[in-house]
């Protein structure tokens, strides 16, 4: 340390032309802000990570992310980004060239496909809340929002209705909206957005190997997803995919899209779709390991294994807790009374999140369950969100986390907390 | 495998009603792109990352990486949230309560930066190439390039009059220059910045923990910079930084900045800026872990020792290839016959990036060294980029990879390279 110190006084003088002015010295440095020393051992507790998301991700996608790096232009790192490409055109069941990660969160994915697919005075229609209407807006949509109840989702002749009325550029849906648990139902669309010259822009953060998706076969021309949730690995990746002709708009644009982080030519461009490979920024390496993992992990355990894992733990659960008086607060398909299209559950599907709210009037405190979750069992379940705040629990069963011992425990922990309550 | 196959047979029936028409089959699922099996194992082969970047990552910041995750909003991921800004204080040494970690990489950082603190038609003077240029005008801003040779950078008089004929609202450089690894000073400029009602923008992708920093005394009122160099983690955050004056600017927009993902009123407020940390987007746990543990190393070591080791692998390096024949690229202090303030080298600093060019005429086949350096040594050394391309190899000597083993070993490469070439 103090043959370094000496080394510092000496560099001083070295230094000091970096302030421009010869001669003068280089500030001092203050410890100000410095951490005291034995204070610097990072502290992270377990926890089961059973809310809406992130979920626990998997440790063999964890051990990948402490593998050494490599340059992101390398050829071997390169052949990684292919086999995401790759493993994406499985997961999504796609035989589009156009598959990639964008270098950033589920969010960074939605405003990549706003940004790039809609152009300034154009119309989309979108669903998911004030944060979608917000972001289309900044980048100059014409955007017209379709409302729904909390926990509804829109029928496909109510879709058709907005489409041919308005016939916007792009239609904005999320699979599995992560406020509420509803699953919004997809077949069908591709054909109408088709007539209507929109583009169908599908959100399936939450959704994404936990239940079906097919982005061909339902014509699908863009999807973005997070890599927190039924891919069980950490966040910091967006899955991404374009069809044929969400490529042509992008290569049609008549403007640049205003983000040049997120400008899907150039972020495509790196990922070899258009076979140049150019360097646009340098990508997440050991992100681009995890993700690599992660859909090795969906390949070996296979699509229709992984949907009906989910599926079997989604049904335990919704099991588990009607026994303890519990209901879910979107529709079970087999449970309604109304025969309307318009409400397509979530809960025969086990879309990543799933909910439950007590029966009205019944006066529990949520809250304190899910304190007294995370104090006993060091268990996350959560809340909601928005138009849910304070009327449901969000409980997700995702990737990895979707195994029986889990769902065990979180039917454990309601009953405890209910009880303690005085109300079981 | 088979019992899971029954189950989704069983369960094709209750993923039907996802089809939105009752009946009607999901579709079957296709493996065209599903990978055959044994081929899944991922290949990271063993390389030593002397180019412009990333470097080798710190094996314990590595390990970090595979810690079990934390949610978004837990209380102990948002203490990890705060060392990372308290970190990021003393390594940027400043006071200011606005520092974090964008979750992006460096050009994520750029576009932050230029997007929050830039309003359509206002004036940005830029040094960064096009890069730079086209990201300001994406945005709306008045472009005004200063143009300088390849190697040299601006002094405070050029860039005074620059400031005082223009009085932009924005000011970018670039600290350490990754084409052409020449380094910026800085001092001085901020006093001339808030005369002509400036904001003062530095990139330090290439040079934070490297060379000399001063946040608050040499008055800068943004930062950027990357995770990847210097500070010896993975790429994938951008360490971001606003000063009082910059707050005041985001605080009193006329307009919302265009991109929602980067907006920094949302950001701040995640990182506790505001007190209220609300949720923007799912914080990138992982790479939290990562710079979190980076700037813990940063602290440990200090930053008198850790630009002091820079500069003496630097001087190392420096001497070593002297003893070949080759000279910097950018002109040495010592070494220099033109005494005009404009030429302030990197190479006594030695910012991150060092680069050596053959004397004119010498005939030396570039692109063979660096092969020779990548098939016998898994060694990376760069060749030129932009402006420099063809004309000199960058070699980085940085963070955990600045140590003396290592610049023996580039030095070596190179003599092997040359004698090859019988250029020795």
């Amino acid at each position: 340390m103090s043959a370094r110190r000496g080394l510092w006084q000496l560099a001083q003088r070295a230094f000091a032309s970096h302030a421009g002015r010869p001669g003068e010295a280089v500030p001092a440095i203050s410890n100000a802000h410095r951490l005291a020393p034995g204070s610097s051992v990072i502290q992270v507790p377990q926890r089961l990570l059973m809310g809406p998301g992130p979920a626990n991700a998997d440790p063999r996608i964890l051990a990948a992310q402490s593998l050494p790096l490599l340059g992101h232009m390398h050829p071997p790192f390169l052949k990684i980004m292919d086999e995401i490409s790759e493993g994406l055109r499985y997961t999504l069941q796609t035989d589009s060239k156009y598959t990639l990660m964008v270098s950033g969160t589920g969010h960074a994915g939605m405003e990549a496909a706003i940004a790039n697919l809609l152009e300034p005075g154009e119309k989309i229609i979108g669903i998911w809340g004030t944060r979608v209407a917000d972001l289309a807006a900044r980048y100059g949509g014409d955007v017209i929002e379709l409302k729904a109840d909390a926990g509804r989702s829109f029928s496909l002749e109510e879709l058709t209705t907005a489409l041919e009325t308005h016939k916007p550029a792009l239609l904005f849906l999320c699979q599995g909206e992560s406020s509420t648990g509803v699953h919004q139902s997809l077949a069908g669309l591709g054909d109408v957005c088709k007539r209507t010259g929109t583009l169908l822009l599908v959100d399936t953060v939450c959704s994404l190997g936990g239940v079906p998706f097919f982005f061909d076969k339902w014509g699908v021309d863009c999807m973005y997803s997070g890599s927190q949730k039924c891919l069980s690995a950490p966040p910091g990746g967006a899955p991404f995919a374009l069809s044929e002709r969400a490529l042509e708009k992008l290569k049609g644009r008549k403007t640049k899209p205003a983000t040049f982080n997120l400008d899907m030519n150039l972020i495509g461009d790196y990922w070899g779709w258009f076979n140049s490979r150019s360097y646009h920024h340098t990508g997440m390496v050991s992100m681009c390991y995890a993700l690599r993992e992660a859909l090795s992990i969906v390949q070996e355990e296979g699509l229709d294994n992984m949907w009906s894992r989910h599926l079997e733990m989604h049904e335990m659960l919704w099991h588990g807790l009607k026994k303890l008086g519990l209901e879910p607060f979107v529709e079970r398909d087999a449970d309604r009374q109304d025969p309307t299209p318009a409400r397509t559950p979530l809960t025969r599907a086990g879309a990543g999140v799933t909910f439950c709210s007590r029966a009205p009037g019944a006066g529990v405190d949520w809250a304190a369950v899910v304190k007294n979750a995370m104090d006993k069992y060091y268990l996350e379940i959560a809340g909601g969100l928005g138009p849910t705040a304070g009327k449901v629990w969000r409980i997700g069963l995702m990737g990895y986390n979707a195994r029986p011992q889990n769902v065990e425990l979180v039917i454990d922990a309601f009953r405890d907390g209910l009880q303690k309550q005085g109300k079981l």
